[in-house]
């Protein structure tokens, strides 16, 4: 199953390694300088520039017109806002039978709506997955093992499982796209709240309280749309949601940090190099839960936070506001 | 209502501090020379040196006949291998109508049974309850917002609440005590095993996956005995168990490094300088999973690093024999 990473981001570039381990692996990138420099050093200059690119991926540019020749499986590694026009771009050329897999954790921030709707859409008769995790690119560049999660499409689900498994990458089928979907997205906007707190000198007993917090949030919001309330459970919830609060390699605690040592909001992207999908997916979040009737009182002072108010306002906000009733 | 913690450790030196902030409380040590000095300088000599224990803390020694005079609420702060000593110590003393209520997280280290079952054998008619959550002391003792559970006899948490309750500390009522002591227990031993990864250099991810799996392991014992699955979801369950496998403060997961490291476990708590209930819980818990029929994948493999074998086969062998099936 011949894979074509779509992304040349920290995530894209670890996934083609990974990906090139147990089978033929491409990696399609947008900026054509990265592309060449990538294909002649074997080191993408801006993400994981410390990782050797094995020679076996194959390197190519979204412009050239072969790029995703002989894709079984389309693997999308681009930023949610990036996602409507990757889309377009690649609309007419997903080879016939071949898969979609997406590792992007967010919503579109257009519309509001879950990435999948948006490919759905657009290739109604293309199999799609989403994979997530705790899978941190810097880690899994590392050689690091890791277990996943994919879902969607049935069959594609348990062809994806097949082609990626070795004994460092373990991908769990669930046949909760919604939940799994879901996860992905809130996990980041309650990482934002976790580096806020952690930035503003609260310790372990805080973050451990707001994770339980944010667990919560999340699994009321999935169950209210329909999901499962054990995806939230496990790997694609907890899971995730923990690396993402806790971890060293992670973009939105450091963005929430960011926000606690008083950086607005738009500077913090061009500080960290890189994408925080939890700022771009926040508002997103509140409106869908509001459609279904769904409080979620860390990711409201999330969105207060990136709107200026001051972090330790927000976070002073949500311990005064503490739930009247837990388990 | 007057609060006597009987214990002079980390926790029961936190707890009197705190109690103290909303009412009266007195601190029993079992060793008279550190009662001596801690009524002198207000300082316990031997935990958290750091801390000036406030004037309006009382100080007793246990051989003191007033020790527990006008105790409304007796609080246990002693490690589980010596509440049996403890129990036969206070059982005839505890005040008419006061309430216990246990700190201690583990099992009976003599029946393998709950701590609960003692004092409700020793003391049938006294109302108790446990206290857990996400409460690393030395947190507490910084003055640090927390939040815990409280749960056992309805009325007597709906008391404890009510003392306990400031800007800084909200206890939660739980009515399912069984999980909440499970919980208690267990997540020291799954946070052995994380200090075991963490301390073989596995990462963030390896170790989010782990606290996803120690969490499931923990939720199908207790579901087995007759808990609730919300319980682990919640404050005692995940809350605790992710300030205890990734908080600088675990000492149960600087057992697991010390494991990793090489040491014995019979010399790690003389190296800490204090109790690691997960190297006393681990065959305990054991022992109740095989009575109820749930095998416990990670706390089996911490019982063999206790027992000598390399730790870096006890995490090799949790990571080939990933489960089959997963969220």
């Amino acid at each position: 199953m011949r894979v074509v990473v779509v992304g040349g981001g920290s995530w894209g570039t670890a996934f083609a390694c990974l990906a090139v381990e147990t089978g033929p692996a491409r990696l399609v990138l947008r900026n054509a300088t990265a592309a060449e420099r990538l294909r002649t050093e074997r080191h993408n200059p801006r993400y994981l520039p410390w990782l050797e690119v094995p020679e076996s991926v194959e390197v190519a540019t979204l412009a050239d017109p072969d790029a995703l020749a002989g894709a079984e499986l389309v693997v999308i590694a681009v930023p949610s806002r990036s996602t409507v026009d990757v889309v377009e771009a690649l609309r007419a050329r997903i080879p016939a039978r071949a898969g979609v897999l997406s590792l992007t954790k967010g919503l579109d921030p257009a519309t509001g709506g879950r990435l999948s709707e948006r490919w759905h859409d657009a290739l109604p008769g293309t199999p799609f997955c989403v994979l997530t995790g705790p899978n941190h690119a810097e880690e899994i560049a590392e050689g690091q093992p890791t277990a996943a999660v994919v879902a969607g499409d049935v069959d594609l689900a348990a062809r994806v499982q097949e082609r990626l498994t070795s004994e460092r990458f373990r991908p769990y089928v669930n046949d909760d796209l919604l939940g799994t979907e879901l996860c992905g997205a809130a996990k980041n906007v309650i990482a934002i709240a976790a580096g806020m707190t952690h930035g503003l000198g609260y310790g372990d007993n805080t973050l451990a309280s707001l994770i339980t917090r944010g667990l919560a949030e999340m699994a009321r919001l999935g169950t209210a749309c329909g999901a499962r309330a054990e995806t939230f459970h496990g790997l694609a919830g907890v899971g995730d949601l923990v690396a993402t609060c806790t971890g060293r390699h992670s973009r939105n605690r450091r963005a929430g940090e960011l926000l606690a040592a008083g950086m607005p909001a738009d500077r913090i992207e061009g500080e960290l190099g890189q994408v925080a999908e939890g700022i771009w997916t926040t508002s997103s979040l509140l409106a869908m839960a509001a459609s279904v009737g769904v409080e979620l009182p860390i990711s409201a002072e999330v969105e207060e936070a990136i709107g200026g108010k001051p972090p330790l306002e927000c976070v002073h906000a949500l311990m005064t506001r503490a739930p009247r009733q837990w388990e």
